[in-house]
């Protein structure tokens, strides 16, 4: 399942590039278009970049894989597979509103795809009482679709504000989970 | 083998986004027109999906690799391969009557190579009776291709009642293969 | 390397399957202009197979890596990458006579650095008698550029003539590599 | 870590022929215009196919995995992720002097990434002493940013002094990194 979903990441963060038409000119001035598409390229190479690192993780985690798993990991690479449409959408209307809360709204619930994936992951641990001791406070995983939402509604106000809430949940997550490193130590 | 045709299935899955042009408006209303675009790949995703867990536990029932089962699996890849042409034509077409048809005569031809192709396994497995009974019975394996045929054939009359019969396969192999899992755990 | 390769290979062969564009009618009669693409891209999907089956085997021979296999095997892969380009060119050319040379001068010069990588793994196997007289016949290694170059030089006369020498080559090398096998079975 | 990163790297050299498009015409004249882009997919084709080889190196090296190592790994992907788009450009632009400045530019910030993410495992190494010995010296890293930062300046002047010092980074990074494979045969 590891190298699987592996490859579907590797190539979602990967086919992003392609939306980047090679321009009409060939001078600097040619690029100033692109700007809105690097930028919204950057946010979704970081946040695969983070389910990538945070999903292995979690993978190693598993104790018996079985169609559970594997349905609520497959729903998971669902939601990231959309990324690169709403990345290119953010993009290309240069962070208007609805595309912009479309953006978030995709990462929302993928992020909800995930929590599902760890819930059930946590229960196969269920008598280990200090994994689930530090697992189970998790305030990132609670603390990002709120995050999500927040940039989802303000988008209508400003994609800035939209875009300092996708910065933030970036930054919670830049350092990968440290809580699992920590438990798998302890052992 | 099985890296090989890991790879190829998490291509396929994921080239299919690549459809989603990056509408012309920048409102809701913009993606209205996506709607076919994505039902249609939802059942592709989902197909896939399907096909890569069920392979992914037939290809560990095999005993001695061989150029057979190496041409059985690449013509198993091949018909899927198509895949995202035809979900493209079909979610294009807003399910027309022929798309639709075509979509499910690949999806049929791809279960016919499946079957060919885990019959070969189970020959290598002919001492092991319980095996040979657990699988031999694989009303799915039969199933399928007879869904197929019928939503191929009921294209022309709605595309609704295709619809019903895509999702019928998809429901009865939503379950990984629970007779392999079994018949490998009473060992 | 193998799993670069193996990725480089399950890559090429699905994107071919991106030059099927979505065609614009929605009946049968939309697809007759795809024809050619489609018999085009069977003849690569079996080459590109051909070549994943033949080099997984041949690197599993290798004893040290080193930097001259590497560049060997990415001299290959360059080759090898080509291959959508020049299968899309003459599927839509329909079989027109410069396309089709074209698409046997890069499979006849892949086959040839497939042939520089297996001299120069074999060399590994000096002392190796019994494997390199059974690999050193390698009566496939040498018709197959043969055929590529006849189905070059017949594409001016007519493609339905290369077309018969591109089939004898995929026919040559149906059958996986016995002679590896063999070599290693006899061990 | 490393085959998340090898699939990214194949993903990344496989998709520049999607640059390639069908050109018009079925005769040897219509590929005249494919000439600069061809070479321009030669010249990354190297440079990844030298990254790939020296980064499995290198990730050989990583005594523990941290998130550290991950973030640094993934800029270095970011950047090279990048690359198919400049190549296109450049290419597409007959290298014109902007777009082949930013391939070098492009190009120097990824060896700067390498340079980063080599000196973070060095450390790892701090106590073996004549690993880090033969790795400090490492007179290619420091060559190789100031051979494309020559390029990205020369561009102004001539892109074929550009092409004459991109080749030149191609042609010291040939050989792969025998400074480990001698610090890991000493062992």
């Amino acid at each position: 399942m590891e190298a699987f979903s592996d490859g579907v990441l590797a190539i979602i963060i990967t086919i992003m590039v392609l939306e980047f038409k090679v321009p009409e000119g060939h001078d600097w001035h040619a690029l100033v278009g692109l700007g809105p598409k690097i930028l919204s390229y950057i946010f979704s190479f970081v946040y695969i970049g983070i389910y990538w690192n945070n999903h292995h993780h979690l993978l190693h985690m598993v104790r018996t894989m079985n169609g559970r798993l594997m349905w609520l990991n497959l729903l998971l690479l669902f939601w990231l597979s959309l990324v690169p449409f709403t990345t290119a959408w953010m993009g290309e209307s240069q962070f208007a509103a609805t595309p912009t809360a479309l953006y978030g709204i995709i990462l929302m619930v993928a992020a909800f795809s995930y929590w599902l994936l760890q819930r059930a992951i946590l229960k196969q641990h269920s008598g280990d009482s200090s994994f689930v001791v530090t697992m189970g406070k998790d305030w990132k995983g609670k603390l990002s679709p709120l995050f999500y939402l927040t940039a989802v509604l303000t988008a209508y106000v400003s994609p800035w504000l939209s875009g300092v809430f996708f910065v933030l949940v970036a930054v919670i997550w830049f350092v990968p989970d440290q809580r699992i490193e920590r438990a798998l130590g302890s052992r």
